[in-house]
């Protein structure tokens, strides 16, 4: 019995308050990108709905449980996209949502933050000053204040993809999952190696952003100072203790991609899939890519979690 | 009761026959895209599968029965997606297909139809002098023709999108098919007039493609010589009678569009939705594109039919 703070039967209680547009998405192997790595290649596709990323399904089991206990408002930092998601959630429940988001963000994140009607405070730094400014905002207004892969709600929203790859999947071997905060690996993982233990779960995370990956290595919290890359999904640097200790509990490897590797994968996924993807989204590619014999002949799952690119910055990972 | 070659309970029967990974697929509001467009807007995602097509809800119908009746073999003329579907559905029950496209097809979907493991055969001409040889080759080897539009199976097969609409969607007043052959609109047009004949069915068509919206205008078969569009899918010159008697008793409307609006709502399916479509999935963007009054303040469903782009010509088309 694996000891994390999910737990089954409340991810499955979660499909019931999540918006069917979340629920339920594509699921499908990709011969040309297959061919291209070596492997058989399916995706798990999440930037198809509202949000264009896997992080409704979150924010929807969290705002659904908000107005539950009559809650009228959420604070949350963001990235980008658990802010976008957050904003979406809470404007179909009457719910006032406040990102704090760093100055740095994609543009298109934050304008689609604010389209959906939320409050946008930006600050200087990074994703952890922003998660400073968050609690002190939850603490001066008194309103509930959503972490990241922090509040258990935010990995058993995701870990509702976990329950459809289960069910939908054909065998497969591994499951690649974008490691940064935590949410997708802990939530997924925990589905599978509970319903489906012998698939190998592996998360990937980019080596300019390693914090997580050096901490489930060394099963310690290990921070860093910076991070450099383009991921800008992924990018924390102080992971959190409790989702460490998940991800410890479901994760059989943790590894480090290069930069090059994670706009090879971006590229490819245009190329051989069509699909247009965030840099986070394409780690699970990034992986095949720097060490193809580990998955040679197997069949690989990727959970492609985001899809807002700046268009600009877009044409110069794919076109070059 | 509306009068046309489908049928209801047949359409039904057809989601059993057909493989999961086409069913279902993602309908959601794309905000952005909306507020570009003066009115809310719906995309119908049909690019989310193995042939990034609609194309393979027929093939699978096809192939479905064709092998229950002992059917090892087929063949089709194809602008591209549909061969590439048969391919698909007929590798899957160890079919022998052959696929006659133009020479001037799109080289991606001409090499997809081939790594399926396709018979591939190219024509000098477009899609009727394909439609012409693959008939020969039907007639020489005995095998079955597959004859998109006309063969009632393909219009089945792309009706199940129409039941996907009316189970799914909130209340909407318009819903853009792309209009080539007919098999779509038809399929998708016989639904909604049957369970939601509220909902306005409008039909576009490139107005360098314009045969089959000429015929449903004058109620008759207008045939052209040449067609000029960057829609490759949708570029026949011969409507086929029994389609356009159908198309006549479901469609509402069916209009033109410029090739400038097409390569415009390419773009802004970029832009606005994160999806990178072909010519022909555009087409309901731009019909909103070119009479915006018309939808002003109303809720439009486009389905976005096709996503198989040559990657230099959709450069072109998206970054100028």
């Amino acid at each position: 019995m694996l000891r994390t703070r999910l737990d089954l039967d409340r991810i499955h209680a979660a499909r019931q308050l999540v918006d069917p547009v979340f629920l339920d998405s594509p699921l499908y192997r990709c011969d040309a990108l297959g061919r291209r790595l070596g492997c058989a290649v399916s995706v798990k596709l999440e930037t198809a709905n509202p949000v264009r990323s896997f992080k409704g399904r979150g924010t929807e089991l969290v705002t659904s449980l908000l107005v539950e206990r009559g809650g009228t408002a959420a604070v949350c930092a963001s990235a980008g996209n658990l802010g976008q998601a957050l904003a979406w959630s809470g404007r179909r429940r009457g719910l006032d949502v406040t990102v704090v988001a760093s100055r740095g963000a994609p543009a298109v994140k934050l304008d689609r933050i604010r389209a959906l009607g939320a409050e946008l405070e930006l600050v200087d730094g990074d994703i952890e000053t922003a998660r400073e400014r968050a609690a002190d905002i939850a603490r001066l207004r008194g309103v509930r204040l959503v972490e990241d892969s922090l509040d258990v709600e935010t990995c058993e929203g995701a870990a509702t993809i976990g329950l459809e790859l289960v069910d939908g999947a054909p065998a497969f071997d591994t499951v690649l999952i974008a490691l940064g905060g935590g949410a997708l690996a802990t939530g997924v993982g925990y589905v599978l190696k509970t319903l489906a233990p012998a698939v190998e779960v592996v998360c990937v995370q980019p080596a300019g952003a390693p914090a997580m990956t050096r901490s489930w290595h060394e099963r310690r919290v290990v921070t860093t100072d910076s991070t450099d890359t383009v991921a800008d999904g992924v990018a924390g640097r102080f992971p959190i203790p409790e989702v460490l200790d998940d991800l410890l509990a479901v994760a059989d490897d943790a590894v480090l991609v290069r930069e090059s590797s994670i706009v090879t994968g971006v590229r490819l996924l245009l190329e051989h899939t069509g699909l247009v993807v965030e840099p986070s989204a394409a780690l699970g590619v990034a992986a095949v890519l720097e060490d193809p014999d580990r998955f040679a002949g197997g069949h690989v799952v990727t959970v492609v979690c985001g899809g807002n690119v700046d268009l600009d910055a877009y044409r110069g990972w794919v076109y070059g």
